[in-house]
């Protein structure tokens, strides 16, 4: 096999995020005018933050940051060109199904407008993300065997594989979402998605 | 009197943080090339992570965050041009006296290169910036009365005054720095210096 010449980011993201939701919705046009290859790794930030003695998010838990997050986003979101934002009335919302199914299509060519659309649903429509009702109307809007994935999804192997996979995210010191990965190199945050992809061009 | 024309953007840092640092280096440049009218605020962070029930820097209590903070500190300092990042060998360090004399100099045209070298001293030269002769030594190198300058720092007057602005960032909604205001428009961490200032010519 020929090796491929485009340097990799690792993209550790998660739905209940609303950082990740920035990310998630301009890094595929990122990656075209960038040229890096991108490995999508979804994950939980729930077992990561209790791991850290915290029991919810900080934006949750420190009132003044969670208030001040709420003005940054409606920037944010002015700035990206996305759908004005609208504070989630859940917060931070249960993500282990779209979690897994995104997992089960980390590499298929779905990936990207599935966890668009998972995102949409969290923070422009403000609607719970882990029914099934709603996560396989959103595969069913892409062509794909709705029934067929939700019912893997639920398998003991890619619950397993969830759990790993955010176990290997507390292994590599993350600590938040979203964090990227060069190599070793981590880049926390959306505001360091553009350095990260840099980093990968320049050391590849 | 004439109405100043140009947009006001309040500058709030504090000398022990190495964020505040990132953006004291380069804020008069971007003030140049921008066309703000900034205002210097120096307040002190350890009353208020006191207020929000921190002991002490977050950068201190997550190791893991401590940990990525150096990394990123490393790159930022690159991106900027800066000297080369070295963890200092205390932090967070006492800050009191410097930010006494900033306070004292707010208005005054020394106050950039003034906090520009109490942030190459703690970040740079890794020395005590709490210390009257390191920074009578600043003032000194400026063609500042020193003592006279330092006399009045240690006044009851200046004392009360640094607590007040201090209560007055916790009023504001500060929990972290550098924090910039725009009116009452909050951004938060030297990643938003731009959007402050280009949000304050929006604005104007």
């Amino acid at each position: 096999m020929a090796s491929d010449p485009l340097p990799a980011v690792e993209f550790w993201f998660e739905f209940a995020s609303n950082y990740s939701y920035l990310s998630v919705m301009r890094i595929e046009a990122e990656v075209q005018r960038q040229g890096v290859r991108l490995l999508w790794k979804p994950f939980l930030l729930g077992p990561i933050f209790r791991g850290l003695g915290m029991e919810n998010s900080p934006f949750v838990g420190q009132k003044q940051k969670g208030a001040y997050v709420q003005r940054d986003m409606a920037r944010q979101c002015r700035k990206y060109g996305l759908a004005p934002w609208t504070t989630p009335s859940v917060f931070p919302r249960l993500s282990v199904l779209p979690a897994r199914v995104a997992l089960l299509g980390a590499d298929q060519p779905w990936i990207g407008a599935f966890s668009r659309a998972v995102m949409e649903l969290n923070f422009v429509k403000d609607q719970d993300i882990n029914a099934p009702d709603q996560v396989g109307a959103i595969l069913t809007a892409l062509d794909l065997p709705a029934d067929a994935l939700l019912a893997q999804a639920r398998s003991d192997d890619i619950k397993g594989r969830l759990r790993q996979q955010t176990e290997q995210a507390r292994a590599q010191g993350v600590f938040g979402a979203p964090t990227f990965f060069v190599g070793d190199e981590m880049f926390w945050g959306n505001d360091r998605l553009e350095d990260a992809f840099q980093f990968a061009r320049e050391t590849a």
